[in-house]
């Protein structure tokens, strides 16, 4: 096959401490790694970043969701609560230009290594903080996990079915999701420092990172004065009909397509008239104008629903999306991960490495100058502890092997 | 009321010519807005940005949604389809750093404005596109709106209720979530650029967006060997037990409190007896290992419920999170305005404007040395036609007045 993936080096050169862990974090530290930067976790010798297991104290059983999270960077031991480990990590901290961690409030400060402390280092120094709730919020203190954060930031509330009780968005877009404001500020802080040099303080809270991704629903709200109520596959959406999830054959769980006819383009109607053989629809006096439309919504749901149970989602969405009206099968994660095209595209790459088997993952989704960036293998807890010591800190071999010898590193 | 926000000047320099239109290009380009970029948005002289208002052809009758995108932004309008306006484009090219548009596939290229002509103007200019399927998947051609993304991507296969069909995440990850991938890729490119002088071309689908946030999906596949399936509130999330969403009082629609104890911290499941004051259950057989709590779920929930019943959801978020256990009660878009908190913390700001009504919206969500970046009024459509013309081009006041009367822009 073709090489469908490119080194990317935009942040060669860019250095980041990365004290993160589980997704939240990680998922910020492993957008700067996609693009090139050299991201140094640091873990403790004896357990490393907590994502790499499922179950403490038990072996690596479930690598995949450590791998995917920090994928192209490196890993180094040091123990924190040794005066010669938490020394070795200011000394790095001194060459940085970023350092990034998501630790329970109060931790980073406890072990010696908060904001003021660490800009005393080193005053040109990107420190950035990913907590739960905001420094301010009566619930700062509080601990925080992805689901917390769709629950007190809105998802949750908009997310399922009229009357019913309110489910999880699937995707755990509390932790990527706030990863993501995080990596967009740091870049921006970068940018900047090239020409001032200046370090800065950055800080966000996963609560508070959700209102962005619900700027439409509080569109909504604006309009109807209400808070946004959930409705099913129509939940946050606009009122426009034909629109939602239409059952396809043979009627497995995800047998569905979703056909969506917009109020800002009128022809995706008459195009979706054509395409089931039904152009007398088109000057049906209770489906002629969008306000008619979404009026008789249920007629017009039928009549939909009668074509498409005759085909599976695939078919439907070729023939509708063809005829240029947007249209989309609901694929899962299995059809997904078996679909050639993303690997033929780079979009899905294959992780080799040395200890675990090889694993196909979702690589960076954005395209430079036609590849995605190659996926690289995440690290082996303390695999660069050697390197990077002695690349940053210009220690000798004699000296890391001490290290190692008094379990430092 | 102390001034809780502060202008942002990291991409103070940058130039954007702007070519986005309702929210997956738009969430884009304000994420670089938010960073003190000149992001300039290019409309068409007659209805501008199709996401300025709900109906076509109908008077704005929706600001809220443009706004919240488009704030901080400048507004030019140039009839791209007559000779001078597309010239008066491609003097803006050769000056802009970056180009952004998501208009439907082959659009832009008929406006005689793709890759290859831009680059030839501007060899230096990072060149982003954004679809809502990539070049070279079969669907490259077809249209999307946010729910198609999330269909396709499979966002939506994990969300809703066992053996009910799925729902759609209430939130627009389709478009935003894509926005976030090109704004951080775009920050990337920008920086390289600092050194090297490089332009480069971007590209994102939104359906390829859409698995960078399903990885944890993807991880809990590889672990089952199975499609992950939808689960309610235990959609997407590990075998915690207890986990979910707890009833309140008095029972209203959004009356729910999130409640996680984690396997990684055991000291989650005491606690939480502790709070509920039912310390003998911590030595209840049924109840001592993570994997008994999983095996008697059922009747574990029915204690926590029990004891969720007979308070409000804000009392069980204080008591069970300040207990430092997980907890996050569901909050709906109107508590989450009326939350005094936000405003005293810059989260939600007030953005004023000459022709709408103050409208509080989310600002972007990091911190930038204490304090969030400020609101900026959305422009009105053209309303920085003049300045922009004169400030990047160099024209004259008489050449500006000639092109309004021609009606170019």
């Amino acid at each position: 096959m073709q090489d469908v993936s490119a080194d990317l080096q935009f942040l060669s050169g860019v250095r980041v401490v990365d004290f993160t862990q589980f997704e939240a974090g990680p998922s910020c530290t492993e957008a700067l790694a996609w693009l090139g930067a050299e991201v140094v976790k640091i873990e403790n010798p004896k357990t490393g970043d907590p994502g790499r297991r499922l179950r403490p104290g038990k072996p690596d059983d479930d690598p995949y969701y450590f791998q995917v999270f920090n994928a192209n960077k490196k890993s180094i031991t040091v123990d924190l609560k040794s005066p010669r480990g938490l020394a070795l990590v200011k000394d790095l901290l001194r060459k940085a230009d970023v350092c990034v961690e998501n630790m329970a409030p109060g931790t980073i400060e406890r072990l010696g290594l908060g904001y003021d402390a660490v800009r005393e280092l080193n005053p040109g120094i990107i420190y950035c903080q990913v907590k739960g709730f905001g420094t301010g919020s009566p619930y700062e203190k509080n601990l925080a996990f992805d689901m917390i954060a769709q629950a007190t930031g809105g998802t949750i509330s908009v997310t399922g079915e009229k009357g019913r009780m309110p489910v999880k968005p699937g995707l755990s877009l509390g932790d990527t999701g706030t990863g993501m404001t995080m990596a967009v500020t740091i870049l921006g802080a970068l940018y900047r420092r090239k020409a001032t040099g200046e370090g800065h303080r950055l800080q966000v809270a996963m609560q508070d990172a959700m209102l962005h991704y619900m700027r439409t629903n509080f569109s909504t709200q604006a309009r109807t004065g209400r808070a946004v109520e959930r409705d099913g596959t129509r939940s946050g959406g606009g009122s426009n009909a034909p629109s939602g999830l239409y059952p396809c054959a043979p009627g497995g769980a995800n047998d569905y397509v979703w056909i969506m006819t917009s109020r800002a383009n009128p022809e995706h109607w008459s195009r979706l008239c054509k395409v089931m053989g039904r152009e007398e629809l088109i000057n049906d006096p209770r489906f002629t104008t969008p306000d008619e439309r979404v009026k008789n919504n249920a007629a017009l749901d039928e009549i939909i629903i009668e074509w498409t149970r005759t085909r599976t989602k695939h078919e439907a969405m070729q023939q509708v999306g063809g005829a240029s009206i947007p249209a989309g099968a609901v694929f899962d994660t299995m059809e997904l991960m078996n679909d050639k095209n993303f690997d033929e595209r780079g979009i899905m790459q294959v992780m080799e490495h040395s200890s675990y088997k090889p694993y196909k993952m979702p690589a960076w989704p954005v395209r430079v100058d036609g590849k995605p960036p190659r996926v690289k293998a995440s690290p082996i807890l303390g695999q660069h502890t050697d390197d990077v010591l002695t690349s940053w800190l210009g220690l000798s071999e004699a000296e890391v092997k001490s290290l190692h010898g008094d379990g430092i590193v």
